[in-house]
């Protein structure tokens, strides 16, 4: 070996550990490191590593045998990317300045309104990844117990667009389209950004992938093309097409807003307000002036009532309003799925059906994805309501809606057909009568238990709608898997809740 | 290399990795580990573990090099000492149950009571450590936001008791003194006991350690003497000497109040109905029927004003009757620091001075610990007040309390004096005048940052008290560390909040 210079006392040589860990950053050190001996870190200590200008602050776990020397601090991949060293280069290690911002969430905890100043402190230290996970956790917690207002919540929003880049356009008028979610399937968005895009609307759509639902539009959408485009690819895309099919998480747009979803998946909760930010942060962000919306009600959606639903649409207006964004909801039914398929791959297979205008296409993907169209052609381009519909309709039918989805495809990296589910079982009903309800959330869970969104091909594919008649032994849903012991795992979750799927005595 | 037998598709090998992560247990697994592949594992999974009877929820991370193979699953030390293979025994690792007592924890983050029995089961669940950091600082943070009513406190309580194991004694008259903590010193229960013991009463004193301050009983008595007993050789000194003062963690009096209290520490965040569970379950557990509860009130102690002190009396108390225990609140001068020494060693040795009738023993803690144990003599053995106080101040000045003390010392595995600090610096007056007013929190976060209670000799020591005069450059307190980097940062700190010590004008 080469002579190296000795250490300083807070330094230390990146080792790359090929750990993965999700985005937390974790440093692992010898228990004799002398960093650790003169600075006092205990295991879960949180630190703060240093190389050239940039920093991270990770959750320090220490080892006493052959992983890492003493003069050595193992990285996580998250903390290797976001440090950059080569092998073995010189890093420096110190207590993280206290997180000034934590006093703000517990005040939120204990159920004062904060101010925009607070907001923004804790949105940039989030950002900044300054936040451990169980500080994320409580922040969560506190405004899931301790709802914020609307003042609170146009500030949560405007810091988040702070916390990121932002895009901006040539065109003045720049639409998008968004569902507030908690239905499984609906997979609308890529059958009417393809509509809306033909018809000559800018419409730069960047989506996130799923937070506790088995897909989101960027898990469908990468089961056909890429998602993961950087800014200046995104761009191009649409000047040039019009509309592109983005995942949201690579455009840093609102950062702060992914690393809260990823604790707020851990923890299963959602939140109106963060719901509210989460949203309306990326259109911001994204540059959008015309944003139409979603929001499906049923006794299992997300929203459960008209009345709740009027709410949510108020507020997402008025805060958009205070953002100077343009918001029309949109309220649907959200009584059971939307297509047929519950799962990237299998959503995927439903828009192609619909925008090809297969024989086997669902009906109700069909006419929910035309008449999103119609409104978005109505809010974002001013045409009278029955020309929209007509124009939309004429779009889809003549092979237009298609040729620009497969445009967009193919100026995002390329098409691929949707991939197929290995694994399959089909459940069935325990007795005959008619469906009488249908619950998404346990449908939902059961979609992920099977191993979707990760697992790309899995999910569920319905067999039947509300109002079917079955008979006993008839076909429910099929259920499919990239290994056994994920279907297993969620055929047993079905045995434990027969109430997946309601049928009532003939 | 011996044959060994092929692996079933949920078995792995087991590994000792000398990982320390505190009590949270951590797998590492190789990204191709077949047991992944086929459970759909993926880094951060919770994954249940299994060997011979015993199991274990982890936490997953993902690794692609070097340091497990692929059959293999890498054990962190909370992880291996829970399931206790050895070397290369096949462990089985599944998908763990959904926990069905977060529902629960998610109805009271959005202001639901909870039934007795859904807080036995999120209990239940903790003991068994099926949470995960997050899910417990979820349920941590929803009850700092939705604070318990009584009912519920009493049904949190009891089943914590429940969680743990129960200690019973021969006595019918079993004595306990416990201080709501807030104020940095303190520590009068060494010498409380010693005299109350000395009187003939049971005091079977089983302490924490520090939760958000510089020092916990028991982080105090452990620079002195063994803390960490067994059950059985805890109720020998007790059978014995009358009294003991011991760590309650390792009697697992109350075990999910430790787990709970952990990641309270890392939010930095105290709830009444937590304080009250956790003080009365381990009292209950630990057989007592007699508590003297010390309730410090001051503008930075953690009760703030007389009414709130009356308030959290009042619910101590009616808890405590409705778990069977008699409890008497002791309200105290919250407004300063009680002795000088604020940290492990620094209040043992002046715990050590004033049982030995020093002269340079602080008085402020002597009168204090005479005040409670003539309280807890009146309170358990039915003695007259006046005559209570009396016998408090023999047991004391005749040094039959110290005799007592070294006695319990010697029982629980010998008495050393308390270590001194390497490092030390003096912190001055900025100007002359009085001392108008000290902040306990910040003092303790001072101490904190000096290393305490983790690095046993390290805190600071007062040099004033309130109304004292001073002369700029006086000093006010010494910083003590264990490393000079420690010593910088609490230093660091002091500059940054000049108020730790407010001086008017003179």
């Amino acid at each position: 070996m080469s002579e190296s210079p000795p250490l300083g006392s807070h330094q230390l040589r990146a080792r790359r550990l090929g750990l993965e860990s999700q985005t937390e950053p974790l440093v692992i050190m010898h228990k004799n490191c002398p960093v650790c001996r003169s600075e006092g870190f205990r295991a879960k200590s949180r630190v703060e590593l240093r190389f050239n200008d940039r920093s991270v602050v990770a959750t320090l776990y220490q080892i006493d045998d052959g992983l890492v020397a003493e003069d050595q601090a193992g990285l996580s991949e998250a903390a290797w990317k976001k440090l950059l060293p080569n092998e073995g280069d010189v890093i420096e290690a110190a207590h993280p300045l206290a997180i000034e911002s934590l006093s703000a969430v517990r005040a939120k905890l204990y159920g004062r309104r904060l101010s925009a100043d607070q907001l923004a402190a804790i949105v940039t230290d989030i950002a900044a990844e300054r936040y451990s996970d169980v500080e994320l956790a409580a922040f969560i917690a506190a405004y899931a117990a301790q709802p914020f207002d609307l003042l609170e919540t146009a500030a949560l929003t405007d810091a988040m667009v702070s916390s990121g880049k932002r895009i901006t356009w040539s065109s003045c008028v720049v639409a998008d389209k968004h569902c507030v979610g908690g239905l499984p399937g609906n997979r609308t968005t890529p059958i009417v950004v393809a509509i809306a895009a033909a018809a000559g609307l800018t419409v730069p759509k960047s989506s996130s992938r799923a937070i506790t639902s088995p897909a989101g539009t960027a898990d469908v959408m990468e089961t056909m093309t890429e998602v993961d485009l950087p800014l200046n690819r995104m761009k191009a895309v649409v000047e040039q097409h019009g509309g592109c099919l983005a995942w949201g998480g690579s455009l840093e747009l609102s950062p702060a807003d992914d690393i809260i979803i990823r604790v707020e998946r851990a923890l299963d909760v959602d939140c109106e307000a963060q719901l509210i930010a989460s949203v309306l942060s990326k259109k911001v962000a994204a540059g959008s002036t015309h944003v139409l919306l979603d929001i499906p009600v049923g006794p299992t959606a997300k929203v459960r009532t008209p009345e709740e639903a009027d709410v949510l649409a108020h507020n997402l207006v008025s805060v958009g309003s205070k953002l100077g964004l343009i918001v029309r909801p949109y309220i649907s039914d959200g009584s059971q799925p939307v297509g047929r398929g519950v799962g990237p791959a299998l959503e995927a297979q439903d828009v192609l059906a619909v925008l090809r205008n297969a024989p086997e296409a669902p009906e109700d993907l069909r006419s929910k994805a035309l008449a999103l169209a119609a409104e978005l052609l109505n809010l974002a381009a001013d045409i009278d309501p029955d020309e929209a519909r007509e124009k939309a309709r004429d779009l889809l039918d003549s092979g237009a809606a298609l040729k620009k989805f497969m445009e967009i495809c193919e100026a995002q990296g390329g098409f691929t057909e949707p991939p197929s589910a290995p694994f399959q079982t089909v459940v069935t009903a325990r007795e005959s009568g008619r469906v009488a309800a249908i619950d998404n959330r346990l449908l939902a869970r059961a979609a992920k238990l099977a191993g979707a969104p990760e697992a790309r091909s899995a999910g569920l594919r319905m067999r039947v709608r509300l109002g079917d008649a079955v008979l006993a032994g008839d076909p429910l849903f099929t259920l499919y898997g990239e290994t056994e012991g994920e279907i297993d795992y969620a055929l047993a979750y079905i045995a434990a809740n027969a109430d997946v799927i309601a049928i009532s005595a003939p």
